[in-house]
């Protein structure tokens, strides 16, 4: 708390001197998604939403609970918060918003559960964000794994979920972290930027939707500190899952 | 389930003949905000936002966190929503969100805890929701309240507000429900308007904002039935909490 007050200090100083600048959303994601698809994907009428990832997406959703569209069962990140907007706004849409991130998963462990969690949902719309684990289990020693692993297990399953599920819109999402807070050190870099790259690349070739969440969080450090968006460098706060929440649902519609 | 489906089919069929209108929150608030005071509650550096009422409000928080701004101290329902917004959207203003709501309250037992979970907290802005188990208690023979002591104890409550926090600005939410949905049958009306007509007009003259919400959820079913928005007639779905949170913020910034 101390800490977390020094920060704010400190980065109230730095913002007094350097200039406080709002940057919206939408002008974020235009820029960032220049290089990108750079495409929307319409809601239709009755569409089936699914997130998956690890513990950023699975956010303590109840796992008894198999239902869609409560809060129980999309926990408390941001495909709760991007869902609740959703179902809100596109009431007389009848959509469906599954959560099916698992805590720890990196692609390989997607892939293990993907039968059940992804292609037997016959989802209209497949958002994965994965990655963090990918890097951070190998840097504390828990995986083995390198980017070619990552980039190989990602591919394989989205070409496994295209021939099951040809029409299936993706929304690939960048993993992200923020240097300096707690878990998120000089260990990470440059080796992170790969993984990333790699999300972004892979985008490209299967003609997904990127949500640059990477440049989201960047930005919105001129706003607030590091730690205002994410208690550890990687799992965001309530503020950090609205961020995503608005930069994901800009991203659909 | 499929109950559900069939009130789908019929509201679907009612609504193809009637035919189906969007009707946009901020032209409900204005139209619902003309006979009430109609001002805005500007957001200032460090504000403390406290949400206060029964379980609509309470939504599964965790009593034992004390703290703010969190998913866990805000539960799952308008005021973490309302909260995830203002905290994003606002990320530069320092705010502290509380939620002390309590599941089960009626006006006299928000007074009982109201040195702990408001006066003490000293918040510039004090949203309060409540009213439904005042009328709802007493229609289930758990409770002997009028119409009359609802409203002699939320102007003593607060009366007793002002006095300790002179400068707090006020949102009095209006006690909803959505008729013909399960716990909600004809025994409540007309009396629960009397509820809702007192809120109005205690908001009136304590100067505070009205959250038109039964203006909200009856537009609401112009886009999706009932239970869309709430399942028992009474606790909002998470589209209902949205649809809280959205008008909740539309009334204050």
């Amino acid at each position: 708390m101390e800490n977390s007050n020094n920060n704010r200090r400190n980065f109230i100083k730095k913002a007094a001197l350097g200039g406080l600048m709002a940057v919206s959303i939408p002008e974020i994601l235009s820029a960032a998604m220049v290089s990108s698809v750079h495409k929307k994907n319409p809601l239709n009428r009755n569409d089936i939403i699914l997130f998956q990832g690890d513990s950023i997406t699975d956010s303590g959703r109840n796992k008894e609970d198999n239902s869609f569209n409560s809060s129980s069962a999309l926990g408390s990140g941001y495909p709760m918060l991007a869902g609740a907007k959703l179902l809100q706004k596109y009431a007389s849409h009848n959509l469906k918003v599954f959560n099916k991130g698992v805590s720890g998963n990196k692609v390989y462990q997607l892939a293990e559960r993907w039968e059940t969690d992804c292609l037997g949902l016959k989802p209209d719309i497949l958002s994965i964000l994965i990655g963090v684990n990918d890097i951070w289990h190998k840097l504390n020693g828990q995986y083995n794994g390198t980017v070619e692993i990552y980039r190989n297990d990602y591919m394989a399953l989205l070409e496994r979920t295209k021939k099951a599920l040809p029409k299936v819109k993706l929304i690939i999402c960048e993993p992200f972290a923020v240097p300096g807070v707690k878990a998120v050190d000089g260990k990470w870099y440059p080796e992170f930027y790969a993984y990333q790259e790699s999300a972004r690349k892979i985008a490209d070739q299967f003609g997904a939707t990127f949500i640059p969440f990477q440049k989201i969080f960047d930005e919105a450090q001129k706003q607030a500190p590091g730690d205002y968006w994410t208690g550890d460098g990687v799992h965001p706060t309530l503020a950090g899952a609205q961020l995503m929440a608005q930069a994901w649902i800009a991203g659909v519609k």
